[in-house]
Formats: C-alpha cells, structure tokens, sequence
C-alpha cells in the first residue's frame, strides 16, 4: 500500500513524486515510457538544445562585426542530434537519480486507473491513500482530409528526423509552430507556417508577435490561412476566400494538444472539453484523486504541471496550498527570444481593466545594443492604474528567456511601480529594461 | 539661477538630472569630458562589449560538439574596438538626447566647486539650490617603485589599444583585472595576474571566486603575491617569502579606485579615506550640497551611483528615500560570468548569523547542460535561518549577469524561502536554479 500512486513520469509526475518522497511519503510512480515525459524527451529540452545550436551556427555565421570572422561554417544535423541525445538521456538519468535519492518506486509500463482508484500495470495491480494522474497529453491532429499522409509528421518525428529536409510546412503559428520553424529555416530549410488567426502567438501581445515574425525573414508565413485538405506533400488552404497550396518535403502538424484520457477512460473522472476538470487544490470529482499537468487543460506548460504537482502533494499531506495562474511565465525560444508573465495590454484592455503601460526599446540598453546592436527587442510592462500593482511584463529579444523567471517573481509578489523603482539592476545588463519600461509609464505624478 | 547643479556625467550624474528634469526642476549638468563618465566611455560597457566579442569568438571555436564546425576563425581586435567605439558613441548620443528631451542644460568643461555652493566652469559661475557632486574615480597607481614605466597601463590605456600585445601581466585579480585577464587571455594573449590576497575576487564566496578563476585555464595567476618594484617590463613580486618576477609587453594594473576630488577640494566638503561623507540620504556636511557614486566610496558601482542620484533628486524634492545597500547585485562578466547580491555564505557567518544555506549544481538544469555541458555552474542561496528571508543569491556560471537582476528583486522585497517556493520559473530555463537552490535548503522541516 502506497501513500501515493503517480501516474505519468514527466515534469508534473515527477516533481510530485520527489516532493513527497521527500516529506518521507510512500510513492509510486507509473511511466509508460520514459520518465522527463514529453517535455524532457520529445518536447521542450530537446528543442531548446537544438535551438542552441542554431543559435551557435547563426553567431558563426554573423559575427563578423563584433570582430569574429569565421572560414567554412557548416551546420551538423547528425551532430546536434547526438548532442540533443546526450542532453535527454543525461537529464532522465538525473531524475532516475533523484527518484531513487527520494525512495520512489518507479514502475515501467502502461497504467490503468480503476474506478477504486487502484492501478493495473500489466498484471499487478497497485494501491495507495491518493492518486494522482500526471498522463500528459499528444499532438492534436484535426480532422483535415489528407491528414494521414506520409508526409504529414508530429513536433516528436522532427526531433528524430536524421537529414535536414529541403523544405518544410508548418501548420499552425503557436509556440510549437514557430519554434520548428526558426530552427529549420536557421539552418537552410526552406519553411512555410500557415497560421488560422491574422498574427502568430496568440498568447502575445500582438505588436511584439509580430515583431518575433517579422524577424524570420525567410520564412513565408500566411496568416488567416484555413487549411482545408491535404494530398500527399500539398497542404491546401484558403486565404482571403481563395484556394492556395504549398508543397513541400515534410508537413508538421502543430495546431494543439489534446489530454492522454485512456488509461483512466473507465474510472468515472469527471471531463470537461477534453481535459480532467480539477478545483484549485489539484482535486478531482473524486475522492483522493487528484491531477496535475497537461492532462487538466489548464496551463500546458511543464513548468505549471511542477507547480500543480506541489500542490497536489501539500493538499495531500494536509497543507495548504493552491494553483495560481496569473503569474505563469511562458518562454519562446526562437533565434529571436520573447517571453511573458502576466496580463498584456490587450488582454488587460479586453477585460476593462484601468492600467498604465510601459515600454522600453531594447537598443536603448548599452548591453543591448553591445551584443545585438538595433536588433528588435522590446520590454513592456502593464501596470494597474489605480493600485500600481504590476500586472503583466513581456519581452521580445535578447535572452528575454531568462528574463521572464525575474519577471514572475515581481509579478507573483504583486509588486508595484514604486517598488520595481528601488531594485538595484546591475548596469549594464539587460535586466535593466525591467526597471526602465517601469521608469517610462507616466503615473501623470511628478514621481521620482 | 537652476535648481540643482549636478558635477559629472556619469551613470550617478545622468541619472540623477534626468530624473530631476523629469520633474520639472531646472537642472545644470556639469561634464569634464563626456556625457556617460567613466563606465560608459572607458569602463563597464566598452568591457563588456569587447567581452562578448571575446565570447563569440570562443562560440566559433567550440561550437563542434553542438553541431557548428568552422574551418578556421580569428579575432580581430581591431574590428571588435571599432563595433566597441560605435557601442560607445551611440549611448553617448543616446544620453545626450535624454538630457535635451527632460530639459538638462549640459555644459562641457572642467567645474571647480566654491565654498557656498557655486561652480565655476572656465569664466562663468552657476549656482543652484542644490548641488550634487557626481565627480567619481580614477584608477589608483601604489606607491610601488617602477610605477612610472611606460610598460604601466590602467584600464582605460587598455581599451584604447590598437593590436593585441604578445603578454600581459595584471596586478590585482578584483572585478576589473579578471575581466581583462578573461578577455586577453581568450583571444590568445599570455596573461599572468598577480594577487596580494589568497584568493582573486574578494566580494564573492570563496568556493566561487575559486571555480571563476580555475576556469582561466590559459592564466598564470600569483596568489598571496604582493608586488614590490616594476623595472621596465618586467614586475617583481614576493610570493612565499620568494622574490619572484614576470615579463610582459603591458602591466596592467588595477587595484583600485581613487576618488576624483580635485573639482572641490577647497569648499570644506567632510572627507573620511579619501571620499566624501555621505548619509543615507546622500547629503554631505554642507548644506543643499550631495554626492552620489564613487566619489562616496561606498558602493562603486554604475548601478548604486544611479540609485544614489535618484535618492538625492528624491531628498532634494522633499520625497522620503534613502540608499540601501544590502541588494546592490554585482555582475562579472569574464567567459565564465558570475554575479550577486547580498550577503555571501562566508560573510554571514563572519557576521554570526545563523543561516540555511541552499546549492544547485548548474549541470543539473537542463538548459544549461543543453548550452554549456559539464562546464563549471554553482547557485547559492543564502536564507535566514529564524525567518527564512532570503539574504544573499550568487550565481558562477551561464548567463549569471542576466539572472542576478531577478535575484536582487528578491533580496530587496525580502521575500522568503516559501514565497521562492511558489514562484514559478520557465522551463527550461536557468533561471529555474534558483528555485531548485532554495528547495535545496533543509530547513529541518518536511515542507514540501
């Protein structure tokens, strides 16, 4: 008998697991593949690595006026493949580590959730006070004609793929979407991204979406672009009432994701639009059943999936704790970074909400411009108008990627204008944009 | 007759009249050579921009395990000091348009400050309400015999430089000398860094100051070596009680800074060591007359001079504030960067505080394994032991100038290890290793 059974291995399952274990709980996790999940093995870690590696080849490449001129530059598929594997297996290696540092029992093989809440794993069957499904979820594949095409791939066939292609079509602009094609289309790889909404990102702010697609020169992107059948390497789409079609080597299908249902399709959870409905502490309609992660639909993120983790494992052991999420940050990662925590300006104006807005060109910033000279980049910041409780912060350029985790803590400590004045940021760094873009709203006070 | 009359341009000086400016005060800005001061035109931001030229030299070199081979690649220096110059030039303009948009009369020249306040620049005399002296610092030469050579250059003589020398020998391993020991050193200079102390880098945890200089392989550096004489190009040195000596084309010597205080020395201004007195609130002993930045001494930093020019223009205004200094971060950013903020695990004890200390390997976080391998990376966290406050985060090791600016918004909100806890941070990400430290910290409990 278990204090806790997990189900799924990746960033929600895990984290959970290694916090209970922790706290000295009896745990079980269940993985039917590999423990990392999606994210570390087919999802976000390998493509940061292979982004890296684009980003390498374009410093090689681009350098020249920094004073670095390079002979023969070549980029290596096969090489930063391999360097992609190391990475996976070195990082899963960390979390068998960490589980077996924390006294989970980790059990290889396909779960299956009874209505008792007790889980079948081939021929046993396993017990414990709370459950917790971390089931994760899988490429979305809309019901196109033509979808089941040999060409047609998933973001998971690409990180496998051996030879660059000489072209590639992306369905759908979102995080997925447009990281793939910066990353090909960095290489060589001729890419098109046929997008449904009028801009890409739909999560972004939309001046600094557009500015992150304006910086991909070579890719052709169509927005308001249906796609309405696919024929062997065609995609066909409609675009401005008219019927166009692209060719290509492989086609990625990148449109969303839907939740992994079948190991506990029987066991009575209530759904809701696909995904396990859950309360703020991690809670199913059923009793000392709980899920985290992409399974909930709530904030497909690893990172959120951690954090529901946690807190499923605290509601367990009777402390409190709940999911908050307005101080999520998201990351892209493409050649030209963004990130975002919080409410944009569009979003805070939809909701009728009274703020003031900050900006900050990012050339403006002596590190800046040192390191990317007029590059785009951009800092905004969304504050309240009447409390100056800072609401929202978003990047696009420089390693806004690691800019952002700064950024949630203001934002999950509801700090306000005034405060942000009196950090220190060191000069000169990019971090300082934070402070300026604060500095350039205009409370309409002489505020120093 | 202005308001204020700020002496000196610098990152305290600048930022102090464009906040002044900003609130309708009429302002005078004194400046001797340049608007930017010593950080902008010869100090932090031309280092830094010839650093990351360094850096991306080293990409180019040691990108084939991530997949990016060149054929051959080559730094030169003179095109790295012409992209520099540019860097330079265009925050200069920069500043200068700031100072028009916000209303600052500049006026370029040599000020001497008078007993009641007024400065004299050249034939004309200006006198405002309020005086802020913003003069700052010059490298300091020891007294050592040889100092005359004219193979002795200071920081600025180096950045100015028109071919790489064959050699250099640095005299003092703080902030400045590691950072062109890293610099030369990369691009293929013999570099040999002589230190009074046991240790390079005094301001960090020892453990850490030791990884950043283990990590200049290419350096000879002379620990617990105290300089005694220079003759021609060759420094004579004591290290174990053995006089010992090193030859090289250029002697850098970087030891310190010195006030600059020549503009005021006859106005009765409080000294202690050789700066001016100052209180929390930047007042000197005389008064409506302030200093800010180095010329105080007391945190010569870009960043703390900026925060200081904001508390005087505060203080003048008749708005609460005063200078702290417990979350000042500083940033090094030699190859491997480090930086921090507040107290050092070494420093509290010393202090007698009873603390909880939290590490995290930096190979264990995905992004970095996936962007630097095995390489050298440590995050510390430094907590409170009663109230759990955060009290120091250090950083060695990846992008650790970008992440310290989300470190000191925690040091200076005084958020606690829960509160950490519950932030959430992207991944992958490297900012994540500061929540990975904290949950490092065993506070004895099983707080998940």
């Amino acid at each position: 008998m278990y204090d806790i059974v997990i189900l799924g291995g990746g960033p929600g399952g895990y984290v959970a697991a290694e916090r209970a274990g922790r706290m000295g709980k009896k745990v079980l996790l269940v993985e039917k593949e590999r423990l990392g999940g999606v994210c570390l093995n087919h999802g976000c870690v390998p493509t940061k690595s292979l982004l890296n590696s684009a980003k390498l080849y374009l410093h090689a490449l681009n350098s020249e006026n920094y004073g670095v001129t390079v002979q023969g530059a070549e980029f290596s598929l096969e090489k930063a493949m391999k360097w992609k594997q190391n990475v996976v297996n070195t990082m899963v290696g960390g979390i068998e580590f960490l589980m077996k540092e924390n006294g989970v029992d980790v059990v290889m093989g396909e779960g299956t959730v009874h209505a008792d809440g007790s889980v079948s794993v081939g021929n046993e069957t396993y017990k414990g006070n709370s459950l917790i499904i971390a089931s994760g979820s899988s490429p979305f594949l809309p019901p196109v004609p033509g979808i089941e095409s040999s060409t047609v791939i998933t973001s998971r066939d690409l990180l496998q793929m051996e030879k660059l292609p000489g072209s590639l079509t992306v369905i759908g602009g979102g995080v997925i979407g447009m990281e793939f094609a910066s990353l090909f289309s960095s290489v060589g790889v001729t890419v098109t991204v046929i997008e449904m909404l009028e801009e890409v990102l739909p999560m972004m702010d939309k001046r600094m979406a557009k500015m992150v697609r304006a910086s991909m020169e070579e890719v052709d992107f169509r927005l308001s672009s249906r796609v309405t059948r696919i024929k062997n390497d065609r995609v066909f789409f409609e675009q401005n009432g008219k019927e166009q079609s692209v060719q290509s080597d492989y086609i990625l299908v990148a449109v969303g994701r839907k939740a992994n249902v079948e190991s506990f399709k029987n066991a009575g959870i209530a759904m809701g639009r696909g995904f396990v409905m859950v309360d703020e502490r991690m809670r199913t309609n059923l009793p000392n059943i709980y899920a985290i992660g992409d399974v909930t639909g709530k904030s497909m993120l690893a990172h959120s999936a951690s954090r529901m983790g946690e807190v499923a494992v605290n509601t367990i052991a009777g402390k409190k704790d709940r999911m908050r999420y307005n101080a999520i940050p998201w990351a892209l990662y493409t050649t030209l970074e963004a990130a975002g925590c919080g409410l944009t300006e569009d979003a805070a104006k939809k909701e009728g909400r009274s703020i003031h807005v900050g900006k900050y060109q990012m050339k403006n910033n002596s590190r800046f411009y040192a390191e990317h000279g007029k590059a785009a980049g951009l800092c905004k910041i969304v504050a309240d108008a009447d409390t100056g409780v800072i609401l929202g912060i978003h990047f696009v350029g420089g390693v806004s990627s690691e800019l952002i985790g700064g950024a949630a803590v203001i934002i999950e400590s509801e700090l306000r204008i005034q405060e942000i004045k009196e950090v220190i940021y060191p000069h000169p760094s990019l971090s300082e944009v934070i402070r300026d873009a604060v500095w350039q709203i205009n409370q309409g006070g002489n505020d120093a």
